[in-house]
């Protein structure tokens, strides 16, 4: 069945449900950042397989909204299907909600699976006066092959890996939410239950996640899915029911308080919630969120590991590179990468795709270098590199720009305006109570100071081998919805300012740090960072001359630490490029 | 009548009107910062004169709650009398709101003044489940010599002072009225009426305001304010009205929007409002805030002559101090500052109390000298000297810090780590969008590294001749509630970093800066500041080595400025001192 016949097979089952448009978000149950295959749904029905954008489908239209990052890779995918193109940003752009208003102001039911559609964005569509349906997915009617939910055996994390029991952590949560009188607390994020279990799964490409809903309430503990998972594993503490169950033990409930994030649970949850007999909602964020990001010494010694071994690959990565014994392209040198990688035992996959961009692609934010896109890394450039590992111990995520030939003088004075910033951040002290939105601007100065901006966040949180994208803190010139996050002892957030010129050069430094402890004082608590990765940043494109000695002395003081945690580690023909590469300026 | 038997009278009436207690806030029908006598509630009940605090009195108790920086003056005020002191912060906190909740929560009445009520913070008492009974002041039947309404005359500023005429202004507030379908603007924010009539009052000190309400209606302009003001001044464009008569005013509105902002109009005026037949509210910030706060390259223009005024005064000062020829107390010494700013013609009067605290006094943030407190200025010692003045054409607001006898390493020290903060804000260019409260951490940055800090705000909005403190814009760690307020084009700000240690000493750098155009690149449009305050720094108090090149040239070009403007104005024997005040470090 090609695009256009699944359109049309989607129109026919519109009409028998009286619906004038159907939404596809391509989200799964859980408003997981990556999904698995059963819910590439927006790349079922459009054929396109960037990561965002929302489908939204009538009798006489198919439309796909999407981000600048992938205007042309969209308009490729789509070409010669009766999809049409909209754009969510820049000077054209539209959204699906208020094309939907607009559209259907004189009235018309809009459906969407009600098993991606969250509490809020239900709100969202709602407060626009849309007639939002959530309900079961037309898609199951016409994917006659759709993927089947995933049952892969999870892994179980000692206590001596996670510093925490199961038990432990469960008991804080039920404590936290006897605080605020609540009696069940509801969990789809998936991160949060692998945390919270101590469990680890292979669901999704590079999260170490599996698809799962937990409730956990006064006296029991239930884990919705499916029972195969547990093959080497034996669930302790809690009971494992079928993962479509949730519905009727939500619906069974009495008399009770449950907590909830209604960005996170979905309105099949809800519906049956619905039906429950006096049972009241507490909205907010999951307790184990805020739990999970402040990590404990543990999990913290287990992300230093994991940068330690991640930067003996590295470095004999870049060693190898340096050495200039091989002809690489975009596609072959982030394969050279992975395979350094996988040579050390505890190294488990990546933890995302990694991005390798040369020369004019490095200034592609979201580059992903295919075989169409591939280019030789030959002549003079800049390469910018972000990749990352999932560890036995932790989870990684660096990038480096490396400089390929000679660098102009522009390039030179650009990388060492967005190391001033990256350092900048990473050796700021601050007050308790301090959010990363406040701490932004450290990074963004000396750009902005020329005139100079990057549009991505400056840091997000990384998970302790999990998601390398977690909540709720952030560093981020946007200020962000709800209540501003402080930044917790413990939370590791990446440090990753760059540039990005069009048509010519991008680059990107990206260190991941950990807030620890600085000082007390008659003024308060004061919090700094810790780095945790372990890897020399590129000495060639530094001008000295722009730094200032507290400055020198930063770069100069880490590459010492680089050098001495890494020298005994790395391969023999590595320490030669090791010791040069972490000279004092 | 002495303070209990003015409390027991309360107690009467209250119980006549059936109510369980009565809250005293203390502010006028307009929520000015500042208020005229009229509106010395708070004072004549209480007896305490600071200017923040609530006053609850029931049957049998009297309670004022007030900030840190009165407990001790609010205690000794208070001795003798019924009242109990309450403390809204620090570690034994406690709220009215919550106060009242607890003890009502059976049930009673609680009355307030409906003219110092505001709508929004009626809403707050209600969300906390208090059933708070907003009506007329009962202290109007106990206060026999309350005094009048003022009426003091008005005074017109000349177009070629303000930039735009009165029908300029309002053509643009009804426009903006007009895109979100607003009939009517209810203003009752006292500076906000002065600038879009370009009037001038004299009602309350410093404040060059008056009291009145305006409406602005699709083709009427009426100002609720006594008639007798307009003396020398002849109303045009708009009609004056009883200031009482505007309840009876918006009660007979019929089927129009009315736009007001529910922080600044009081319940009198919603239940006047309530009345009317077929009236929709438009809840938001007057426009007049906004386009008041931007300002013009007129109003630009007056407040830098304004500043340069302020620094011959402010230089004469500082060189006659030097010159160490007399014995100053704080008292006198912020007199003779007076008595210098009164030299100059343009000069009508302070723009907010001097604040000059030596020694141990510097570290109290806001500390105002008095005969009990005053202290001579002798010996060795840092003196706080914040200060400002109005101008026929603009306001000023400067602190200086200035060293008495020999300084130590701590103190210079400390001076130069506000230095650095006060420069870094000043000279950041920005991209148009960013808020204050992103760049507050520039400020913030080198005390936050050795581990010190400041609470107050980095910085608040100046109006042109107006309001010391106008917003919406501000620099400050706090987030603020609301949508955030980015730093637009002619928006003046203070730049105010200080440090406090209790005992010891405070020292404090304020210069006012307008934000101004950088630049335009492809990465968008960029501002930076231009700085208004024309007066040198401490030079004596400045530790070269601790500053980077950058911030050398910064303080050098700055005093180069300012020697090059003032030389030719100040007292000739004043030249001696700018210019060794104002040589290269």
């Amino acid at each position: 069945m090609q695009i256009n016949e699944r359109v049309e097979a989607l129109r026919k089952e519109m009409k028998k449900a009286g619906l004038s448009a159907w939404i596809i978000n391509g989200t799964d149950p859980h408003q997981s950042e990556y999904v698995c295959d059963r819910w590439h749904s927006r790349r079922w029905i459009s054929g396109f397989t960037g990561s965002a954008g929302t489908v939204v489908v009538t009798q006489d239209e198919a439309l796909i909204w999407v981000d600048s990052r992938y205007f042309v890779q969209c308009q490729a995918q789509i070409a010669g299907t009766v999809f049409t193109m909209k754009k969510i940003d820049g000077p054209e752009a539209s959204s699906p909600v208020d094309w939907l208003r607009s559209r259907f102001e004189k009235g018309g039911k809009v459906g969407i699976s009600a098993e991606t559609l969250m509490i809020s964005a239900k709100k969202r569509y709602e407060e626009k006066g849309i007639e939002i349906v959530a309900m079961d997915d037309l898609l199951d009617l016409i994917w006659t092959d759709r993927p089947a939910m995933p049952d892969l055996p999870v892994e179980k994390m000692d206590d001596d890996l996670t510093g925490r029991s199961v038990a432990e952590k469960i008991a804080e949560i039920r404590e936290l939410g006897n605080q605020n009188g609540e009696d069940y607390h509801l969990v789809s994020s998936l991160d949060d239950i692998a945390w919270i279990l101590n469990l680890r799964g292979r669901d999704i490409d590079d999260t170490p996640v599996f698809l799962a809903h937990l409730l956990i309430g006064p006296d029991s503990v239930k884990l919705f899915t499916p029972a195969g998972r547990f093959v080497s594993v034996k669930p302790e503490g809690y009971d494992v029911l079928p993962y479509d169950s949730v519905s009727d033990v939500l619906s069974s409930l009495c008399n009770v308080t449950v907590r909830l994030n209604p960005e996170r649970i979905n309105m099949r949850m809800k519906n049956a919630l619905d039906k429950a007999k006096d049972v009241r909602l507490s909205f907010g964020r999951e307790y184990s969120t805020d739990l999970k990001a402040a990590k404990n010494e543990t999990e913290l010694e287990g992300m230093r590991i994991a940068h330690i071994l991640d930067g003996v690959a590295l470095v004999n990565f870049l060693a190898m590179v340096k050495r200039n014994e091989y002809d690489f392209t975009e596609v072959s040198i982030a394969k050279a990468l992975s395979d350094e990688r996988e040579k050390e035992e505890d190294y488990l996959g990546p933890s995302f795709s990694t991005i390798a961009g040369f020369g004019a692609h490095g200034a592609v934010v979201h580059y992903s270098a295919t075989e169409e896109t591939d280019i030789p890394i030959t002549g003079n450039g800049l390469l910018v590199l972000d990749s990352g590992g999932q560890y036995t111990c932790g989870t990684t995520d660096i990038t480096r720009t490396l400089l390929f030939g000679e660098a102009t003088q522009e390039q030179k004075e650009d990388y060492t305006l967005v190391l001033k910033g990256h350092l900048a951040l990473a050796s700021q002290v601050f007050p308790k109570g301090t959010t990363g939105h406040q701490l932004d601007v450290l990074a963004h100065q000396f750009l902005w100071q020329k005139g100079m901006d990057y549009f991505h966040g400056t840091g997000h949180g990384v998970g302790h081998r999990l998601s390398v994208h977690e909540g709720p803190q952030r560093v981020s010139s946007k200020q962000g919805t709800g209540a501003p996050v402080a930044l917790e002892k413990g939370m590791v957030i990446s440090d990753e300012p760059g540039i990005y010129k069009e048509g010519k050069h991008g680059l990107r430094i990206e260190n991941l740090i950990a807030v620890t402890e600085a000082m007390k004082t008659e003024f308060g608590e004061f919090y700094t960072f810790e780095v945790l990765t372990c890897c020399p940043y590129e000495r060639d494109l530094i001008v000295k001359e722009m730094l200032t000695q507290d400055e020198i002395d930063a770069v100069n003081e880490y590459h010492r630490w680089v050098k001495e945690i890494l020298i005994d580690m790395v391969d023999e023909d590595s320490k030669e490029y090791l010791v040069s590469a972490t000279a004092p300026l």
